[in-house]
């Protein structure tokens, strides 16, 4: 059904074995989301008036409940899987909304990263690390996934990205159209850019564009990042080669 | 008219309903710019010979007057627009000067972001990060519009970056090839380098090189600030932690 | 026979005369490794506990043993060579995993330059640049091999990044197939993409996948590297300027 | 001659007329050289023992008529017109060593760089900002017309990177191949990478592989100074903040 395509970028429209593996996994993640729900209620905050620490439990519960708490419920909650229960339309507007509502877990993923580079128990570096690779590779999963989409939409398949170079590429295999669209996705994300598949239509331009506005910013971050790390290391082996 | 050609970049000689739209923007920027002299003659400076504060309002205007007034002034004034109520020739001499006054503006915008960035009442990295994004679109439009004007003006069109792709380009819409022009402009930028549109004959190659040129210190100046950016958040979050 | 075919990147399956050469190589190689391991048995230690440097020579030599001594010897000791002599099948699973161990060298010169780098004696800022170099030619040498394998063992040879420009290439001279291979190599890793030379099968996106991964983060890293070197430096001159 | 088309990189060995400009241009040059070697009886030193600034006459030609004097006068003066009006032959093994010669120039601009970076007369970032723009422009020249140079010698016009594109390339005017040649150095230096140029055969490729890792290093410098400079900026302008 309509629920399981996006999960797999909606590539997958024939091959349905496969989907119950796709399904399982996408419980899985939703399981560590309930559990960071259930963590978020012992985790103390730091009060923006007073500056102090609060760990009363009631005092937390009251402050989630009162904020994000409906929002990382319904982004958790399977609720679309509900909805297939009682209703047999997957295209409709408020099936729509509900997928919506699974981009709030970035807002949850993100706040997960700050609250670890603030926690002494975790290397600071390796932190930063684990966020970008992951940035990294949900922007290139997405960007290559909505890519294909934008091709497997458009009216003339001999005018798509992929098409062009393989005009019948609707039969091939799920996981060969995947891997060329992550080739895609990385080789203008690294702004290699062969360009042995590359934009052929005004739509696919228009993405493009957008995306490659936001890898600018992207490994511009990731050197910038880079860079800290290496001033920081080096500064460390100096400091040593001075006691010495 | 001329005057409204240069707006849209020329591109659009045959679609006037749309002029409509980009006219009225055009005198929205201005009435902007506008607003800018006025306040001008409201904002303190400091004098460079005692290091004093001056927001005596005649002093300030009295240096205002004499200075940048007249420059700002023409390159607001829709002087064009009058221009054309009282000629009809449209690509003369006087009229390219005039048209040449409008780019006064770009030192206007530098010297309001230079201001912004000396005001304790902005973020400071905001103001830096807008003006980025500022540079980086500006310079990805008038390069995109500029590149596509050679390939107009070229004897031959099948001899173009364009025209090689799609010789009966000049039949196209607007917006089509306006957004070709962003995703060469874009690609280049970038460095990602497609190739699928690229230089045909040597005029277009030479405007590339500088564009490229330009483009190595941009980026640069990109990740430079980036990195910057990334330094000064780590060593915060790091105070914090050892703080806690 | 197999064991050299791995060391010329299996390119010369015909080309035996150059191999004798290779041979020497790989022993003169071999020789500086165990060199090293001889060494490590004079070199002073910092113990992890007590932060005293042990430079007594029992304490350093059972240290050793106990440790990585076994591995060392087996990833220079020429084995394969040995059990050339014993047995007659080269592509058994017992003969991979003797080359496999030839890896476990990375981790050695790793820790050479490691140990290079904390030692007054050597300037700290070539040792970096030598290892930055050192890095970089072995991923464009290592990447560049085992492309061109992937493209050697493809059932069908038009089908691969080699094949598609040049249909026979393999009955080319094996310099002309190892320049092709450093040269898509070098391509990809300075992000220049050219696309004369790409990935044609999914095996080949996939690899190039992880290569170009690999490379985000290696570039990045040069350019820290660069960049902490510059403001090093810099800041050295200004010194300099301020004390004049 | 063979003396004037080395000047201008053996591109015009036809368009005769236009050599009359660049022999003054060279002469001109030349002479800036020899003012330089003037400069340097009057430049004072700082003695490497003492750390005394040296402004006696006397020692400083000492020093410098016993170290670089001589390189620097036969790197400077006309040797090779002179020797045209001695002998006729140009192609000869002693024509080529003084044309060598002419590379410790390079070394003279460095140093002539190096001494105005600790100048305090002058603005340090300014002046590393026009040597890194001067170490491009000398990089884009150099190599655009040694690529155009391979080009020219190799056996096969139609194997090579201009000739794939445009066989009769070598009836074309010097200007549009100088162009071509700088749009394919720019294009690379930039790791842009369009690919409508690319190397077609293995001398090519060599070329490439060694101007890539030399562009890799140099681009990483260009990012490592710009970085310099913004946290330089930055810094400045937060302290001015700082201090309102
Ligand atoms: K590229
Ligand atoms: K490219």
């Amino acid at each position: 059904g309509g629920y399981r395509e996006k999960v797999v970028c909606r590539i997958d429209e024939e091959v349905d074995q496969k989907l119950d593996a796709l399904f399982i996994i996408d419980h899985v993640v939703n399981g560590f989301f309930a559990i960071d729900i259930v963590l978020t209620f012992f985790v103390a905050y730091i009060d923006r008036r007073t500056y102090l620490l609060i760990d009363d439990h009631k005092k937390i519960a009251i402050r989630y409940l009162s904020t994000w708490f409906i929002f990382d419920v319904c982004s958790t909650a399977p609720l679309q899987t509900l909805s297939l229960l009682f209703t047999d339309h997957n295209g409709g507007l408020g099936f729509k909304a509900l997928n919506m509502l699974r981009l709030w877990r970035l807002r949850r993923v993100s706040s997960l990263f700050a609250r670890l580079e603030k926690d002494i128990h975790f290397n600071y570096f390796w932190t930063r690390c684990t966020k970008l690779v992951a940035v990294t590779l949900f922007a290139v999963h997405y960007a290559g996934c909505f890519y294909y989409l934008i091709a497997d939409k458009y009216p003339d398949p001999t005018k798509t990205w992929i098409g062009a170079v393989n005009p019948n590429f609707k039969s091939q295999g799920v996981w060969k159209r995947y891997i060329a669209s992550l080739y895609w996705s990385i080789v203008t994300l690294t702004t290699t850019g062969y360009g042995d598949l590359h934009a052929e239509n005004t739509i696919e331009m228009l993405f493009d564009i957008f995306y490659m506005l936001f890898n600018l910013g992207l490994t511009s971050y990731i050197i910038g990042n880079m860079t800290n790390l290496v001033v920081h290391w080096t500064s460390r082996t100096r400091n040593f080669r001075d006691t010495v």
